[in-house]
């Protein structure tokens, strides 16, 4: 299986990107032990007061789909929801190698 | 000084992105042990055969823009650049937290 590279954006709501962020920050503690999880980062966007983007490797594509129904993730997806302007970009990507991925599993 | 995240696309001439995609893993090398670089993830794109990534975490920008002096590094770029056609999408990010982030430093 190969790894599976995640790269999106998501534009809030004005005013409530600090909140959509912490609640990002709470996914990002549930996933990080989840089978598979190798990378979960949350960042702003300094070009876009509104911009909020997620950088995910995982171990493949299964174990990211069986992320979104762990225990607690789909509460905290439905609280983001509504606080979400748009999905932005969406990129799919297969890491393949350099600082900061580890040994391939 | 806040952390500094780039992510960006370079697309290869047709036939060109193995070996550009080796130059790269030579880069991530390089700059592994370079001040502040805390993740440096090169990507394939599964949807782009002549599509390569760059995901990058340093611990602020001024550390990022020393490390494209670092030593072997802007050889590895003039031998890279030939065999790009084009740069593609650039986002600057700022890390916020999550899996895969180092404690800030």
């Amino acid at each position: 299986m190969a790894r599976f590279g995640l790269v999106g954006k998501m534009t809030a709501l004005p005013g409530q990107r600090d909140t959509l962020l912490a609640l990002l920050l709470q996914a990002a503690d549930l996933v990080a032990d989840a089978p598979g999880c190798e990378q979960w980062i949350v960042h702003t966007e300094p070009s876009d007061p509104d911009g909020i983007w997620v950088t995910e490797v995982w171990r493949d594509e299964a174990d990211h789909a069986a992320s979104l129904s762990l225990t607690g993730v789909p509460e905290i997806i439905g609280r983001a929801r509504p606080l979400i302007a748009a999905m932005g970009e969406r990129f799919t990507l297969e890491p393949v190698g350099g600082k900061g991925l580890p040994p391939a599993s």
